[in-house]
């Protein structure tokens, strides 16, 4: 089977590029004496990640408890889920944790620290915790000076396992300097929290940091044992346009068919819509906007400075960036397309399978990948 | 079961006001002399569309020929395919109507047309097509004036059944008056066209025009033949903000759970976040700009002036539209609320199944819906 076998539109992944991006990053968190914690919320896909980490061989991050479930059930038992834990969520948790998976959660305040320590005595159990540390004003978490931290360590009590810390600003930056800065923040602020949490005489074993633009760029991580990352795997033009990758580093893309022409207003008509690319339109923020993709040749390269300018359900809209006139002939009905996402874990999201090839568009594998809560 | 017993988020949909959007949608179509041919793209779930049209009942309209196997495999068999055909997707449509599926195709130029003449003569079947029309500039489509018109027409022969348009242009109105203007043009232009095949000798059975907004406030649909609408049946805020609905008929909502608070930033934290809501932010371009939607209580009644002004993967971030202090004790971790979505055929795609309320609390079923291609 090769792309052109496929019914469009349709999610492509380059394995040689994902290898390649998994490799990297592992070195860079190795070589600076830290673990890498994968976050398996962009793949949400076995067969991705057990290139990251093979089963039993390492942690992953999860971001829905049906990630959880679904790793847990393909062998990985070392488990962070990293979204505060809501207490409709905890009996879902302690049975997960009842079956075997060593499921660790996150919180920020002393309500949710409250309700895991009943939980957690209730079932005569421990259901560990990481606090949750605010270390860019970015979204959620306890600041470092808030006298909260150790109220909720000391609620906590045995289900303490250490701290958390996600520098989501880093997204928003403007320079690889200033990314460093968020790198050393992240680290320095979820290590003092930790600090002071063991100087109160209570247990942090572990400190975990992560985004792929602060573990891409940080120089240290002195005093932190894990680093999660989850859109490295693929990349997108979001992080291309931040200087995390180069385009061509970007592993994912999603196949579509030139379905007609507007040549008075020089579109070219896809049927890769919103529905197939996301709504994301992070790079609107950006020095350049990518609309909603990059397009590409049926082999992965940009071609003719073409951008999806515009999207419905169903339908791409293409256009040169500049608006400038396409010759048609060059894209006949039926061409076949591939679009470079935004954002790598909203376009995934909208698939059910990755179809796998390297470098050529002969496709190896598809890997099926899941959805939902 | 009640919606406190479920883990958030969680979609939920309101039976009561989705009937009701469906009577008025069918009363009105039915009411100017038309067929009304839902559109299952927005809620792709047999158990919604059967209250809109029961199987065996009458036709339907798809976005995906994914969509066409599960209604088809439901017992729908009249079924429109309302976008532009790819030439690799005529076989799959050639083995559905194989089976028995009454399948119709769009297409709106020449290289399309002989596809499907190419391919209905070598299989010795026909392959029925509507021509579409440009009515607008919206999108897709033959313009009226275009002498492709014709030839179209004649190079699908046998396979022409008729002429279709959608007045897409009618989501950036201003006015309700500036709707009437489009719902004329969408039914004069589509009109002209079938008049013009017929007296070209060609034949044009099908006249079929629709969008929500158009529906909603034509005054005439004389010479049409049937009205193709989605998201009626939900509705949203951005059909709300164009003045479509009102704010009480939005049939679809996001539950969640207040995770944490950042009281120095008069922020909610919650479990929605775009991975549940969706990325569109169509309201933006709107007067009244809705964030990621807007914040109920677990009753379905917006308070206290909040929108989802922010949105991660899986956290949402809530304030007040002016950015004003919320008082955290009235939104404790654990508190339930709902969101209203900006795009309901976005937000839904998110979602493997609709908890169906009746303006209560209870869950009356759980219907699954579908995605992907």
């Amino acid at each position: 089977m090769t792309l052109r076998d496929l019914e469009t539109p349709a999610l492509i992944l380059d394995r040689g590029k994902l290898d390649q991006n998994l490799a990297a990053m592992r070195d860079r968190v190795i070589g600076l004496g830290a673990t890498l914690r994968p976050h398996v919320k962009t793949a949400k896909s076995v067969d991705v990640v057990r290139r990251a980490v093979r089963p039993g061989a390492g942690g992953i991050t999860v971001s829905t408890l049906k990630e959880a479930e679904q790793f847990f059930a393909a062998g990985y038992r070392d488990i962070l889920y990293a979204v505060g834990i809501a207490p409709n969520k905890l009996e879902h948790v302690a049975a997960l944790r009842r079956q075997g998976c060593d499921l660790t959660v996150i919180l920020d305040n002393l309500e949710a620290a409250a309700a895991v320590a009943d939980k957690s005595a209730a079932l005569g159990t421990t259901l560990p915790v990481l606090i949750e540390i605010d270390s860019d004003g970015h979204r959620a978490g306890v600041k470092p000076d808030d006298t909260r931290l150790l109220e909720i360590g000391r609620v906590l009590g045995a289900n303490l396992r250490g701290v958390m810390t996600h520098a989501g600003g880093s997204y928003d930056c403007q320079s690889i300097r200033e990314i460093r800065v968020y790198a050393d923040r992240e680290r320095a602020q979820a290590v003092l929290c930790a600090e002071k949490l063991r100087a109160a005489g209570l247990r942090c074993p572990i400190v975990s940091v992560g985004s792929t633009p602060t573990a891409t760029y940080a120089q240290s991580l002195a005093g932190v044992t894990e680093v999660r990352v989850g859109v490295y795997m693929f990349f997108d033009l979001f992080m291309a346009g931040l200087g995390v990758c180069a385009p061509s580093d970007i592993a994912l893309s999603v196949l579509c068919s030139v379905i007609g022409h507007q040549p008075g207003k020089h579109w070219i008509i896809t049927d890769a819509g919103w529905m197939a690319l996301s709504r994301d339109r992070g790079t609107a923020g950006q020095k350049v906007d990518q609309g909603y993709g990059v397009v590409c040749d049926i082999n992965g390269e940009p071609m003719d400075d073409l951008i999806v300018s515009g999207a419905n359900q169903e339908h791409g809209i293409v256009s040169r960036r500049d608006g400038g006139i396409i010759d048609a002939a060059r894209y006949p009905v039926g061409t076949l397309l591939r679009v470079l996402p935004n954002h790598a874990c909203a376009t995934a999201a909208q698939h059910g399978a990755y179809h796998v090839v390297d470098g050529t568009t002969y496709v190896q594998w598809v890997w099926p990948r899941f959805s939902g809560w």
